[in-house]
Parts: structure tokens; C-alpha cells; sequence
């Protein structure tokens, strides 16, 4: 019994529903995509409700399932991925934020939830508050894309049971962080310390200063949100008895990736955005399946269009997802198997995640290749995978790949 | 993001198995009716076990799973939701029983297990026994429809575990409550005293020297089944953050209604019966509407043509329940999302419940429409929902009406 290897693509928020400006049928079902049809004609398909019928999935959720994890066990927030993300190293019991460089006025009101998407100097920004003492916690500051950042606490008994200081809306000020029982006072304590040291250093920086003298507004505050415990998971080589790489553009996944010991391979090119380089992310991807038994590549493109409601864009991301598949298709080996699969749907009508399944193919040597011919939602619908949960993906791949262990005897 | 009302339609004891005398077709594949099949073909169709495949649910088990909750976690009996029918109410930890008014003789023997199915006097003799102390515990005591009576114990340290003094057949002797387990001692100590007290005041209460007047069996003794405790079930507002409306005829379903913080609405003409107004019903149900996000509408009559094995009967009252569907139909605003489905399947050949799982169909903007045509049991099973369970439902409705919280972020 010959193991294979496993590419895994998993295109963020790819599911939708039938629209009325596309004769109501779904992005999915308006785009002529041959190299994708051509998988789900030589594959097995299905549905896949991420975590369960109707569950409304978010990103983080719905890769801890897709990866084997149960969301209910191990998740309390998105905070630590994002941290791994950008890759502030964490240990169990760590707690995590996501947060905005933003800008207050001096009552510490927000006048820019975003410091006026602040792209240079951030990185100097979150080294002024790296390693800050708030009492006998210690916080470290990292830096993402644009105005992002994320804040990892580190001490004794710390919890993730705290408010948000993000008021989620500019024009409100910022706001304390409440203990949601009575073991987070000290979280709450160290968060609302951090509020106060960070506005004292960054308006003195000379970032901000430079920035006052453009007339930009001061990236003075940082607002946390998405308070998580970094939870501990047995990694990918450990739980599958396999090596596996990741490929993603965006902070999160690349944190996910990161948390379940899954390599994370850098593509120039790979920007997580709409301009991203999906020829580079497949070639990189092939490259990666050279040393390692199992790649996921990730593209968030998709999912943009859904948020921002754009048809047209879904439809053309889907194009060039299809000529990815088309480049990839070139080059396969034989003993591969190949899955395709979202982490939720994102409906371009409600600019929004949705609890719609989302397609599944699988494709590889010894499949019972079923009799679907389209991959879209509602072709899939009827092949013979059925409807599954995301829990069930990495063992669906692991038995095709002939690497499943064997339970009971 | 668009939130949607929903009208969920609950038609008891719906499916069905193929009958030799319908040619091999079940009910509701025998019986003409475009409405019902105008909104299956419009929608998205699939099978739902109500509890799990084979389980042989019944109505307040599957109502439970059905609003979303797991009865293997919050149900003990059927006690509790007819007392909360007929309107008693409850606290979580009383616990409580469904009974019978019927006839002893002096030797404790019953010679008519329903009293000859008194309908008058029924509310003075509860009254005469409200209020009972039994020890330190207190009973609760209301008559339903007919022979019917409910009754609600509370007092420290009550427990469900105690058997039923209600030996299910005429001819024998009123039973002692034993306790399952010893910490139900004083629970079964206070049925037993319920019983003997119930029997000296009914016997010498003037509704039973009226009867025995009248030649008609005296409702002397109260037998019990069904104990239960009150579950604590986070409402509806709460779990599901809309408000929800109930329309049903039987008492147990309204009680199930109340447990759950569902405004249970009476509708004049709402029987429970075969007689039951439909049309009435529907028109109440739409009312509903114009003040709450959900409504419910359930009616009773198909499984009661099941229990009773009237194949006939139940292709009547599905054309009456096609009859009403078209009335809704010609009324739906077109913001709804509108399911229709059954608890559970009372097979016509078998006049019980059994396993078989019952259609789903739903209907709304934005569902992926399938390409099943009929609202039958097979025809839904080739539909695009596949097969589901009961306590998928409320997610599945929540995600159509945009009304789903994202599970993480």
C-alpha cells in the first residue's frame, strides 16, 4: 500500500448562493471553469458544512476543523493566530489579542479606528512597546499588515474572559477591559495598563511626530479585540505521522498553520489580497510537496469579493483559480491526491460569512470517481461524498492517501 | 445583511411507509397537492431525523431536538410539558406528571381507566385537590381536555426516578410509586400520599354523587405516568435572539411552546383534532407574524390518522394541509423563509411512531433551489439538503433568514 502525498487547496469564503443579477445561479455555477470541472469530473464530491448544518463559520473555526480540531475544545479566540501569525512565538496558557494602531483625540476618543491605514513606521512603533512589564506580565508587540497588530501576555494565571478594548466604531472612545469572571481581574488589570502605557509612548514617538508634521493622523492608541488562550495542539507531524507546508498570504492562516506545526512557506507574490499570485502560490506548492507529504494552499481572494458584495469580481477570481487549477493539472504526479474545498461561504448578497456547505472534491488514484461533471454547489450537492462535516476532511485525505492508521485491529 | 422572518411548519406524524393498499406509495406520494409541491420544487428539500437515524422519536422528544435542543441532555419526561400546557408553571427541579381521572372500585381496582371519558366537572375536581400539601412538598393540580389532568409536585430533593402508579390497563389495581433510586424516596412517598388523598376527597366531591346519579363512573382516583422535572432551557429570545410565536391545539405541544419562552397564541377552532380549523390557523400564524421573527405552526391531525391506521383519513387531511399551504401561499410577503416538516413518521400500517425520517423542505430567497418537485418522502431524499437531524433545524433556518451568529471570527 503505497502512501501518497496530499495537496489540499482551500479557497477562502468560495461558497455562495444563487444570485438574482446571475439568473440565480451562484458565482460558482456562472463561470465557465474547465480545469476545476475537470477535478470534479475525475473526482468524488460532496458537501462540507464546516463545522455543522447552518453553522455560520468563521476563518479561525473552520480551519481548526478542516485540520482535524474540534473548534468547541480548543478555540476561545482568534487573537493567538493572528499572533502566531506574525510570528510572535507562544506557549500554552499565553493570551493573545488582535488589535489597530488607531488614533484618539485627548479625551481618547477615536477619531481613526485605523490611524489613517498607517503603513510605514509600524514596525518601529510596536518595537517602543515590545516587551512591556505591566506588573508581573509581560506583553509582547508585533506589528501586521498596514494598521494591524497583535499582543501576546504573558504571566501567571492569565485569562482570555475579558472585554474587548476595541470599541468596534470610531467616535467612541476607547474602552476599558471588563473581566468576564472573577480569574480574569488580573487580565483585565494588565490589558487596561497597556491602554495607558501604549498612548504614553506612541504619541511621544517620533514616528508620530514626523507623521503630525504631515498632517497624518498619529498612530497613538492600539485597540484590542479577539482575546484567545494559545491552546495546545498536538502537531500535524505528531497527530497525522505525516510533514506538512502551508501556503497563505494572510496573517491568520499562516498562524493557523504555524499552531498545528505545519510549515509556513513565504511566496513572493502571495499578498493575501486580490492581487495576489496564484501561479506562484501553485508552483511553490509543488515545490513544497518535494519534501513535505502534505501541502495546503490557501487563497483568500474570494472571500474578499464576497465581503465586499462583488459578483463580477467572484466570478473573476474564480477564472484565475481555474487557471491556477489548469497550471497545477500540467504538472501533477500520479500518485497524488488532490482536494478542493473553502473554509465557509461568504455570499456576495449578505457581504457576509453564511452556514451554506461548500464543495468538496477529491481527486486522486482510486477514488469512486462519481458521476459529477461541475464544481459548484449545487453539482457536488448530488455526488457521492454526501454531506460531511470539516472534522472529517483530514481523514477522508489520510485514507486515500493510503496514511490512515488502522482503529481497532 | 437582511434579516428574514421564519414560518416553520410542524405537521405531526407527516411521513409514512409504502402501503401495499396505496400501491406501494406512501400517503402523501398517493395524494394530489400543488401547494405542497410548489414549495418543494422551489426550494431546498433533504430528510431529517428528527432524533437520529432509526431513533423512534417521540412528539416532545422530537419537538426538543427540533427547537434545537439535545434531549439526551434536558429530557427526563413527558410530565412537565403537559403541565406546562394546560398552564402550570414550573420551575426547574418541581417535578411533574401527566394523569388520568378514572374509576375504582373499593378495592383500588380500576373499572374504567378514563372515568368514562368525563368531559364536565373535570376543572371543580382539580380544583378540589389544588393546593394539596403532601408532607412538606406542595402539588399542583389542573385538569386537561377530557379524562386528562396534570400534576406538579415541588419541595426539596424531588426526584423523576419513581415509577408510574398508573398500571396502563383497566382491570388492575391503582400502583404504589416505587422509587429508582434511593435519593427518590420522598418523591415516591408523596405520590402514593397524593393518591390516597385524591381518592377521599374525590369520592365524597359532589361532581362524582352527581354522576353516580347519573349511573355515569365517578372520577374517584387520579392515576400517574410520565414524571419528569422541569428542565431549565435557556429561551428562545435568549438562545436565538428573535422573538417566537406557537400555534398548536394540543396541550402538550403548548406546553412545549412555554418551556422554551415560544408565545404560545390560541387560535379559536384549533382543536388538536381532525376537526381542527386549518385556515385558522394559517391566518393566526401570519398575524403572528407582523410581531414575531419566528412562528410556529403545528397541527396534530396526521399522526392521528397514523395511530388510528387510516390511510384514507391521512390522504384527506394532507389535502387539507395542501389546501391551507395554498392559502399561505397566496399570502407570503417575500421576505420569508418558510419550512415545512413532521416530528416524526406514524407509519398508517404500524398506528405508532417509528424511525423512519420525514421530509424538509425549505423555501426562501437565497436557498440553493434543487431539483426535487414533490414534498414526499422519497422525493426529498434526492434533494440538495441530504440528510439531516432534528437538532440541525433552527441553525439551518437562522443561516437562510441571515439571522445566525458567527461561530468565532
Amino acid at each position: 500500500m503505497d502512501e501518497r502525498k496530499i495537496l489540499l487547496l482551500i479557497f477562502d469564503g468560495l461558497g455562495d448562493r444563487p444570485l438574482k443579477e446571475l439568473g440565480h445561479k451562484t458565482p460558482l455555477e456562472s463561470t465557465p471553469k474547465p480545469n476545476l470541472d475537470w477535478f470534479a469530473a475525475n473526482g468524488i464530491n460532496g458537501l462540507l458544512d464546516p463545522i455543522g448544518p447552518g453553522i455560520v463559520a468563521g476563518s479561525d473555526t473552520s480551519h481548526l476543523a478542516l485540520f482535524g480540531y474540534d473548534p468547541k475544545e480548543v478555540y476561545t479566540g482568534r487573537g493567538p493566530f493572528e499572533a502566531a501569525g506574525v510570528g510572535i512565538d507562544q506557549k500554552p496558557g499565553d493570551v493573545a489579542f488582535r488589535g489597530n494602531f488607531a488614533t484618539v483625540d485627548e479625551d481618547m476618543r477615536i477619531t481613526d479606528r485605523r490611524a489613517g491605514r498607517i503603513r510605514d513606521g509600524t514596525e518601529e512603533l510596536a518595537k517602543a512597546l515590545d516587551g512591556l512589564r505591566l506588573g508581573r506580565i509581560r506583553a509582547t508587540v508585533r506589528a501586521g499588515t498596514e494598521h494591524r497588530v497583535a499582543i501576546v501576555l504573558r504571566g501567571r494565571g492569565l485569562s482570555h474572559k475579558v472585554t474587548d478594548t476595541d470599541p468596534h466604531e470610531g467616535g467612541a472612545e476607547v474602552l476599558d477591559s471588563e473581566p468576564l469572571e472573577p480569574g480574569a481581574k488580573t487580565t483585565a488589570k494588565a490589558v487596561n495598563a497597556f491602554t495607558k502605557q501604549a498612548y504614553r509612548v506612541l504619541k511621544a514617538h517620533p514616528v508620530n511626530k514626523a507623521r503630525a508634521a504631515k498632517e497624518e493622523p498619529p498612530a497613538n492608541i492600539i485597540v484590542l479585540r479577539g482575546a484567545g488562550v494559545y491552546p495546545d495542539l498536538t502537531p500535524f507531524p505528531e497527530r497525522y505521522k505525516l510533514s506538512a507546508a502551508g501556503i497563505a498570504g494572510v496573517a491568520l492562516i499562516r498562524g493557523m498553520f504555524r499552531a498545528v506545526g505545519i510549515d509556513s512557506i513565504d511566496v513572493p507574490g502571495a499578498t493575501g489580497g486580490l492581487d495576489t499570485d496564484m501561479i506562484a502560490k501553485a508552483d511553490a506548492a509543488l515545490k513544497a510537496l518535494e519534501t513535505h507529504d502534505l501541502v495546503i494552499l490557501h487563497v483568500k481572494a474570494p472571500d474578499l469579493c464576497g465581503h465586499d458584495g462583488k459578483a463580477s469580481e467572484k466570478i473573476r477570481v474564480i477564472e484565475r483559480l481555474d487557471a491556477m487549477m489548469g497550471h497545477l493539472k500540467s504538472k501533477l504526479s500520479s500518485d497524488l491526491v488532490l482536494a478542493i474545498t473553502a473554509d465557509h461561504s461568504t455570499p456576495v448578497a449578505i457581504k457576509e460569512h453564511s452556514g451554506d456547505p461548500v464543495p468538496l472534491t477529491i481527486f486522486g488514484e482510486g477514488v469512486r470517481v462519481d458521476e459529477v461533471l461541475n464544481f459548484d454547489e449545487r453539482s457536488v450537492a448530488r455526488g457521492d461524498l454526501g454531506r460531511l462535516r470539516g472534522q472529517d476532511l483530514m481523514n477522508l485525505l489520510l485514507d486515500v492517501s493510503n496514511r490512515a492508521t488502522k482503529y481497532g485491529a
